[in-house]
């Protein structure tokens, strides 16, 4: 039998996604499952990641199972120069699963076939990160219903953002999703993404600032403007303080409206938001630990 | 049920010191108690710490419960700039109780008020460091036999070392402690502790220097003198030399007289005295497993 | 009783060597046996090695031992200024055994002579790396159905390369082995080890190239010849494409012959030889998990 592995959102089909979301809400039930008894995991972060690798780690414990592995790639073996071929054959040979966070794209394809354990994408550089969109529609589920007819917003870094990306392409599987983007022009969502909506008939709108518009959203995506994107800082100046939401900006948007953010923030969620009712960005992260129990578990058939 | 935390010595009484001590003392006879199963606890070391994270490690490991967190800052989302405030809330909604160590004065009071868990101090910058404090004092009661009519020699830096200010406030709460502090100018017992004592009528003393003196310490607690405290490097100089406890100055010394020391020591206890039977740091620390075990029963009410 | 460690390989008696090595093969049979359950081991790595970090970690969490420790020295004590002989006191406290790399030759040999638990030396500077050497006799054993009468070729670094120095050692205990040396002048096998041979009247041959010789060969045991070890750069230049070995010469050697390495490799072995079924290097480094857990059982009377 072929081993699966999660290492781009599209790799999976509408059945698989729904068939981990079921799983995730059976594990919000009741977290703590050994199913993972007996099993080691590498859990390898080639760069640093918090709340990714915190949450796999909690994931991974909750099921019983054991950790190996660096939270850096400073305590590897790739300061003496091995290549990410043999750390990969190597570790394989240790563990059941291993979960990668590499700084390279293509990273995590290329781990995959090299490994013969299975393989999940924490993060491979700008290119995906499977894992966080699995646990955002599971939040878009949780706090919506459905995954249909869903209003999203998306703010702030819509060029270079991945998560945002990854939504898109996952939400667009679903019934006539509306997709609206909030970016200054340098950071505008890409051709290819606005094609791919066009192609499939799926209606979006453009602006460049927050408005009322945001009174039709069911959900708001932020995401963080960085700095260290802009060619010329004097642009960086101009709009970041544009792309940040305020609790007084909230009166009017729809009582199932709910905020998301794939964290860390720093300054585009004032902080005045957080003890709104509709701020979810908190809880959207504890939904990280039943969703990456979820994937887990259906990549080793353990359900 | 509002949660527990330990947050400064100062927030339990004199009942609370004593159940916990009480609980060290069976942990001490059976330290594989299997009360965390399940459970997960998050290891927060914003700064290094070996022997506090690896103590509190092994006493999580030894009640069966899990582990995750990070062992200094640079593995950590702080560097991406995420307040303490949001890396709180997330790793609040992974687990079951958070051990904290941070450089910052009132940081670990701030993340148990925004953590839905509880917060176990394990130093915060010169302030607090109170699972030291319990395993001082359960070092004191196991070699004294009572925490009562304890004459206590604190040595070193008294100005600066948390532990002596706590363990001052902590012994305070017992009968008829007496203080003998001996330090240099520079880095005397700051007046509020002296004041905090007159108050309460308990009798100290001040010396400058390590004499016959200490011949009537039932407890000599030597703290290091660290260059860094020193404005004028020539200060040092003078006196780096004299706080140095050696084996040929406890000849006299009760029978019953045991030395602590916090650990790391650099110089301040010469290696002569590690093999006289009146040294008990190594001990000291072996407290520390079973006192934090005893923390972590009282606070999550597992006993 | 005397606690057992294993601080270089020819503290260990031929039985032991054939001890431990039955015991892995019952591991490699069964690897999830809980003998370290309610057991901490301390996994103390004072400098980066993930293979043999990470191969040990998994060893104790498939023995279902928990694991306290630290990576790299960074984050210990140690840059407070502690003695080695305190973090081992210390340490040896918390833990029913120590797993430790150090930098410095002699350094586990005192560490053991300082704890009350067993020392496993996984690494002292240039000195030892016993548990590598064990892992290289169960490869060979494995593959070749037998630890006497072999031909061992020993390739690259073979002054400074300590593997080399106690597999040597090791073998030279079996019946009749064969010791062929490449290497280049400057790197050459060191007198005291050839001397030891002759004593012990066995055979061995030197070589400055990879030829036909290898054809000979029941193992050939690469090593990496690194820069660093050469005064004259340009010397370096000289060799270090003169000890790849590559596909094409594999062509005339015996069926039975598999290669070795350490790992982690540069460029001493091309890539074009992984897909040979005599490449061993990393199934090698599987046993290695298998032999740590024999060496765990045999120290800890577990089995």
């Amino acid at each position: 039998m072929k081993k699966k592995d999660l290492i781009s959102i599209t790799d999976y089909s509408k059945e698989d996604y729904l068939r981990i979301l079921e799983l995730a809400a059976d594990f919000e039930k009741n977290p703590n499952q050994r199913l993972l008894e007996g099993k080691v995991v590498a859990s390898l972060f080639f760069e640093p990641s918090t709340r990714t690798r915190l949450s796999f780690e909690t994931a991974i414990n909750r099921l019983g199972g054991r950790i190996i592995g660096f939270s850096d790639a400073g305590s590897s073996s790739v300061s003496k120069g091995e290549t990410l071929h043999d750390t990969t054959r190597m570790v394989s040979n240790y563990v059941d699963l291993i979960v990668m966070r590499h700084p390279l794209e293509g990273s995590s394809r290329y781990a995959a076939e090299v490994a013969d354990v299975p393989v999940i994408n924490a993060g491979d550089g700008a290119n995906q990160h499977p894992t966080q969109t699995l646990l955002d529609m599971y939040s878009i589920l949780k706090t919506q219903g459905t995954l249909d007819n869903i209003n999203i917003f998306m703010i702030g870094d819509l060029k270079y953002g991945r998560t945002v990306h990854s939504l898109l392409m996952a939400m667009s599987q679903f019934e006539n999703p509306i997709f609206n983007f909030i970016a200054p022009d340098e950071l505008a969502m890409p051709e290819e993404y606005k094609l791919f909506l066009k192609e499939k008939g799926i209606r979006y709108f453009e602006h460049t600032e927050i408005n009322e518009n945001i009174n039709h959203a069911d959900i708001i995506y932020m995401t963080r403007v960085q700095k260290e994107r802009f060619m010329d800082p004097i642009e960086y100046e101009k709009v970041k303080n544009v792309y940040i939401l305020r609790n007084n900006m909230l009166a009017n948007t729809k009582p199932n409206m709910r905020i998301l953010h794939p964290l860390p923030r720093v300054n585009e969620i004032h902080p005045d938001v957080d003890s709104n009712e509709k701020a979810y960005y908190f809880e959207q992260a504890r939904n990280g630990v039943y969703t990456r129990q979820a994937i887990i578990a259906h990549i080793l058939n353990l359900k």
